[in-house]
């Protein structure tokens, strides 16, 4: 059993995704490095990660393994994997945070699994009705916080407002920003623009803004996400996970027409050559092994979700968050927002 | 008077947007050498437009001019202008398909008032409740056609039946495909995923594949319009304004990254140099310029609103769009597609 103190303890669920266990090992252990006081307990195919371990000295002596043969596959539904399969490596992941052995999860896997389980044995923080899945977009001034992505495709006021506060919590951790701007999605910016949920929303986080409790900026575009106009962009979750994803592809075809043209001539591969570390210093920025990993907030205990196939700098990535989400309170911080509203 | 006979004939309003007359005029007359027996009734400044056509003589003997002096500004409501601008510009474009002097209207201004203008003046065609806006998007493959952009922000299972019939037509026209598949945009592609609204449309598209009536693929995502699984994309005028905004967004912040990383250094430099070629080729094919025309399709005529800022290329390409739609009678495709249904 670990014994917590001010020790950061994360679960970490390593099965159920394409990501390799030599990933998501070679990933912990980046960040354990970086991070101070850092613990993992680790559910999964015990042979398997004490062999992965025997590279990472340090690591090895600061994780705890919980041995699971069963693991949540893509395909599985969330009533089945509650009442079936209680051993597997993700439902006992959430189980440990919620017996108080460890402070958070990060999981590869099933993301509707996860909510499910997360959502029914965390439980959500006093008064928020629901989670939500943040992430972290880029753009062109630096990054922003955008939520929902998908946890509830349902539009509800209250979710708007819920998620306002919840983002600018995240923001001013991860962000690290005193009074982070908050955004509004919508067709238009004028305050006639949508239906009548987010004009009730927005005149509600208006009042909230006059009251010194949040720092509303308006209505923002779809466009405004990237031009970086607010720190924080607040949406439904059908809304949230469609520009998501369109802004994916959108990147990658981009990036799909450029590698092509640059190779499409003598003097492009020339000029290739000579522009990489340039290209390469693109690449990064827009790596979506960093900005692929979703936040679920608004729990009793922060998960993190990251992209089914992530490598071991997608899983380092996500392991900082969640040291910094911890060792940072970030639920503290959330409730002191929640209490002023 | 004009005698219509087989001649394309649009009504072109000249005035209430950032486009200048120069750019109208050469853009008009670009279209107008690239296409046969065109003839267009132009609406503004007359003085001005006179002096315009100077330049172009074959076009010249092409137009007819209508004085009108007062504009629909970006600022005004589509009631004021319906109570009091009724010599504008925009107006008498549009009244001038409904007394049957014009085919269509193609306007840079203001696209509400537009809209409004259209729907109460042109009406919607018989059996479609709301027209949308349609625009052509780039993809990996080539390119698609996207709707609703922004007409109906309210989801409504009819709406989506009725896009997915509009959208097929433009597409057998804009994109000369015989049997174009049609996908409807969701936060997923299983059966299961979105709301009921989705999945009664999605179950009545499934009814008419099978009768052959439309080439229903299924639920797409956000990341599949770029990737160009299928030639046409549905979905409601809330959810498409939002993702055409953050593919815009996201392709400046790419094309801003690229700009900067190329200049950051001597080496870049050399490499952008050499690369100006192929870099130029990546630019055209995402250019704004010609993705940035909404079509307004489900009316009696159609209705292109260029870009407010546009230059002559954008115009050139509305223009062009314009009359491969009327020589095409898109509206004719269109009721034939509406009876089988």
């Amino acid at each position: 059993m670990i014994e917590k103190n001010e020790i950061v303890s994360i679960a970490v669920d390593t099965l159920g995704s394409e990501t390799s266990l030599y990933n998501i090992i070679k990933g912990l252990n980046i960040s354990f490095l970086r991070n101070e006081n850092y613990h993992f307990n680790l559910f999964g195919k015990k042979t398997d990660i004490t062999n992965e371990l025997k590279k990472y000295k340090a690591l090895a002596d600061n994780v705890k393994i919980f041995d699971c043969i069963e693991s949540v596959e893509m395909t599985d539904k969330p009533s089945e994997v509650m009442k079936s399969k209680k051993d597997s490596s993700m439902f006992r992941s959430i189980d440990s945070v919620k017996i108080g052995k460890s402070d958070a999860v990060l999981s590869c896997g099933n993301t509707g699994v996860l909510m499910a389980l997360a959502l029914f044995n965390l439980k959500t923080l006093t008064s928020i009705k629901r989670p939500a899945i943040a992430s972290i977009w880029p753009n062109i001034k630096s990054e922003s916080i955008v939520l929902d992505l998908g946890a509830n495709i349902k539009s509800d006021y209250q979710y708007l407002i819920d998620n306002a506060i919840l983002g600018a919590s995240l923001a001013s951790i991860l962000l690290k920003i005193k009074d982070p701007s908050v955004g509004l999605l919508n067709v238009g910016k004028e305050d006639t623009k949508g239906n009548e949920i987010l004009q009730k929303a927005s005149s509600d986080l208006i009042e909230l803004d006059k009251k010194g409790h949040l720092n509303y900026f308006g209505f923002v575009e779809g466009s405004d996400i990237s031009l970086g106009i607010t720190n924080v962009v607040v949406t439904d979750g059908f809304t949230g996970n469609i520009a998501l994803k369109t802004a994916e592809g959108t990147a990658r075809m981009i990036q799909n027409f450029l590698k092509s043209a640059l190779s499409s001539s003598f003097f492009s591969k020339i000029g290739s050559f000579f522009a990489s570390l340039a290209l390469k210093s693109l690449k990064d920025k827009l790596d979506p092994r960093i900005h692929n990993c979703g936040i679920f907030v608004g729990l009793n205990a922060p998960v993190i979700k990251c992209h089914g196939a992530s490598d071991y700098v997608g899983i380092a990535y996500a392991a900082d968050l969640m040291y910094l989400l911890i060792s940072s309170n970030v639920n503290e911080k959330i409730r002191e927002n929640l209490e002023k509203y």
